[in-house]
């Protein structure tokens, strides 16, 4: 049984001390699964972690059924070790667990409302990108509206940089260019956001939040959720910054060049 | 039994959404309550941690017998949520482990070697102060030497700021004058750290590295290990920046103000 808990001394509890992902499972596969094997992998590199992949594998849960699921797959250091000095050769421990899901569909069809967040990321090199435990940043950027027609929060990093969303990546175009935010200093590198960079021209960039404010088109999207259109953009008081029509036709091509990937309906009309 | 785990979906686990106290338990007796239970307090207050205390210390072990011990207590915001965004109302869930505790007397008498991390610690003013359970900063620089004879590694932050060592805080004598980093932007304050401050006039500043080879005298302390002079200050190569001789009397002021504490042996001769 790989849904249970940890125990007091697993060091993810204790530190955070640890990685996971989060892959949307259709009809029994996986979504994406090389994309977050690989961030999985890069995560545990960083951390010295030892990812034994077929450990790993071996404990993931048998095929699901029909319709969809999330798989969330935790990886800790394990336990032991003096105090924040891991074991010399640590065990990792592999937890999983597996529940339905229903993505929220009027959102990829009418867009969402975005809101900038008080909260400033630290710049954290050393942490960039990975998927690790250590997520108290998003925890209270997250607390900071309970409005349910606010979809999703937008973080800047202390520098004025523009990084992502709480639980997203952030893409937009501006003057005819694909752009989304450089990762370097701090947020996720998302599954999604990195397959489609590979395939569509889309520029790393620091970028302060006018970037947002000056696109002919935003867009929230990650290898869940998929990908979302932004009708709205609010200040941190809830004042209006931008507006969007529905997602033009020309900006489609961000939701059709990922529409294979997890296989959610595209924008029509 | 509250010496046990968590199951999968605590947050503490998911993104280290709470915080923990490490207390000195002599002869059945917890050390710095007071001040332990302030910081847990300010802790779950910063985070949104409901911290009903009476819930709290009712989960607490019962007494201990004679000896040395050190109690580890974990409060996480517990289960449930939406992904970041936590429950309306949240339960919390406590945890704690007790184990016998043998401190490193020779450290507190001969005094320790110390050496600059390579890793910055990331300034985030949200965060900062409390001991919340996102500590990968500290395990990463913790992870940057294995080396016995160097007790423990001295963290700076983006901006060169002395900070903390990795699980001690630091205090030093400058021409005279006692002074320890200040904690608003990043680092833990701990309850000895306090209790000293409370005791002494000693300043809380921003300083660089070169404070602490100008000190006459260095020391790391906390709350379970006590006060150790520190004979030898390394970079992060190994190379020499200081060397200090034993305490001199004149800085045994600060082991002796603390001495009661934890009423650990003072320095002699």
């Amino acid at each position: 049984m790989q849904d249970d808990g940890v125990p007091f001394d697993d060091r993810g509890l204790a530190y955070g001390d640890g990685v996971f992902e989060t892959i949307l499972v259709r009809d029994g596969r996986p979504t994406l699964w090389e994309a977050h094997l690989a961030r999985l992998r890069r995560g545990c590199e960083r951390l010295g972690i030892p990812c034994p992949e077929q450990a790993m594998l071996a404990a993931l849960p048998p095929r699901a059924g029909p319709g969809l699921a999330v798989l969330k797959l935790i990886v800790t250091r394990g336990s032991g070790g003096r105090g924040y000095l891991p074991p010399a050769e640590p065990e990792p421990r592999y937890r999983w667990r597996m529940t339905p899901f229903a993505p929220q569909e009027i959102r990829w069809r009418e867009g969402v409302t975005l809101r900038l967040c008080d909260l400033r990321l630290a710049r954290q090199p050393a942490l960039a990108g990975i998927k690790h435990l250590n997520r108290l940043e998003n925890v209270l950027a997250r607390r900071e509206w309970d409005d349910p027609a606010i979809a999703e929060g937008v973080l800047l990093d202390m520098a004025g940089h523009v990084v992502e969303a709480t639980s997203m990546n952030l893409f937009w175009c501006r003057e005819g260019r694909w752009e989304t935010p450089v990762l370097d200093a701090c947020g996720v590198a998302g599954t999604l956001r990195e397959t489609l960079c590979e395939r569509l021209p889309i520029t790393s960039v620091a970028a302060g939040a006018d970037a947002l404010t000056q696109a002919e088109s935003l867009w929230v999207g990650n290898s869940v959720q998929g990908l979302w259109p932004v009708r709205r953009l609010l200040d941190a008081r809830g004042g209006e910054l931008r507006a969007w029509p529905v997602a033009p036709r020309a900006a489609r091509v961000l939701q059709d060049a990922g529409h294979d990937l997890l296989r959610y309906p595209r924008l029509t009309g």
